[in-house]
């Protein structure tokens, strides 16, 4: 945690929080800092600043804080990536935090197995932990958007096509024809397929919806591997 | 997997091999192979092709190979990566051989805790493993080579050096001046601090022996998501 984000819930007046849980025994046990001591603190979708510990408790501490500096400036981009492994979510949702992805839309694909969609590890409120997580490492206070597409066919064919209109719209896949080009402040669209890819069809239906495919090279790699890499190509 | 990798013992004629446990399995339940199926192989530190399932037994596979194409190639690319937390050794490990970095130089830092040196995470056998998921992955067969070195300051001194006397030579830092520059075929080494950064000491030390420090923006990244970025940008 490069910065503790805090919640409505957390404000006991405007410039006044109090925190438990992890974020207290993180400022206890790894920052151990004492009363009197600044550490970084920011407020959820808001401002980020500073806070100095005026109390601290067995279970919790209070804070005065003064938050009065913009978050770290998003990353133009929408994220479309197949639903990964409930195993990789956490690990994935947390970069995608930390890279500071504007929208993340976790859509179905014919290699993503249906028992995916039923994994605890995809509710709301776990993806929104993850989320935090990254922004508490990155430094940055706002969530990612993030829309669920259970069915792949009506999301390509209906709303894709208004998305990709007016940005760069890219689909990774290892046989595409581009090399992976790079846009340093281009509004991008960037789906990512399943482990194994997405099959013939589903590329033909995104290209028809105006994604152009990529390829990352001769190297296939996991989609832990290849969102960060993607990324840090197209943002270079 | 995407390949699936043989070693010598593996091999009970040139062209002839053996496999059982978990890649037997692979082959088996995943790749869902019968006889007379032909599946990608490749020689560990060797070439790859395709061999042909001769015959499938309760728990082992016999193949046909032939192995006639290079690897793809490596990148020119020295990583010195602090240690890492043992529960992120595997990860990185697999995404280093993924990427296909050159050669691994594990280094200990002021903020490597004392006691994941003792890890058997990081056990040599481990290690390899770690690497053969990431070339199976990739599509590669060749190991990285790795070097550990557990003392900062005599391998910063007496042999950083001259490693970095022909190449570009960068540390990731945070609060470097530069950002990170774009050179496909460039041969270079780059270091990588652990959770929490090189300590100020250990940077000047760093940069004593010719490494430059750079940084990748505002962002603070976890090493898991940096490797992959930091290499993405350097080989962009």
């Amino acid at each position: 945690m490069n910065l503790i984000l805090l919640e409505d819930s957390d404000l006991r007046a405007p410039q006044r929080a109090q925190i438990s849980g992890a974020r207290f025994e993180h400022v206890r046990d790894v920052l151990r800092a004492a009363p009197g001591d600044c550490i970084k603190v920011g407020l959820l979708n808001g401002k980020r600043g500073s806070g100095v510990i005026t109390g601290l408790a067995q279970d919790h501490l209070e804070l005065d804080i003064q938050c009065d500096q913009p978050p770290p400036p998003k990353l133009p981009l929408t994220l479309i990536l197949a639903l990964p492994r409930p195993k990789a979510a956490r690990r994935l949702c947390r970069a995608i935090a930390e890279l500071g992805v504007q929208k993340l839309i976790l859509l179905n694909s014919y290699r993503v197995e249906k028992s995916y969609w039923q994994s605890p590890l995809f509710e709301a409120d776990k993806l929104r932990g993850y989320f935090i997580e990254g922004l508490q490492q990155a430094g940055d206070t706002v969530l990612p958007e993030l829309q669920i597409e259970q069915r792949f066919k009506p999301f390509v064919e209906d709303r894709l096509p208004q998305m990709t209109r007016h940005t760069r719209a890219l689909v990774a896949h290892p046989y595409g024809d581009g090399a992976a080009p790079s846009m340093e402040t281009t509004a991008t669209v960037l789906a990512v397929g399943p482990e194994g890819g997405f099959i013939p069809y589903e590329i033909e239906k995104l290209q028809a919806a105006g994604m152009e495919a990529i390829s990352l090279g001769e190297r296939i790699l996991k989609v832990e591997t290849a969102v960060p890499t993607l990324i840090a190509k197209l943002f270079a």
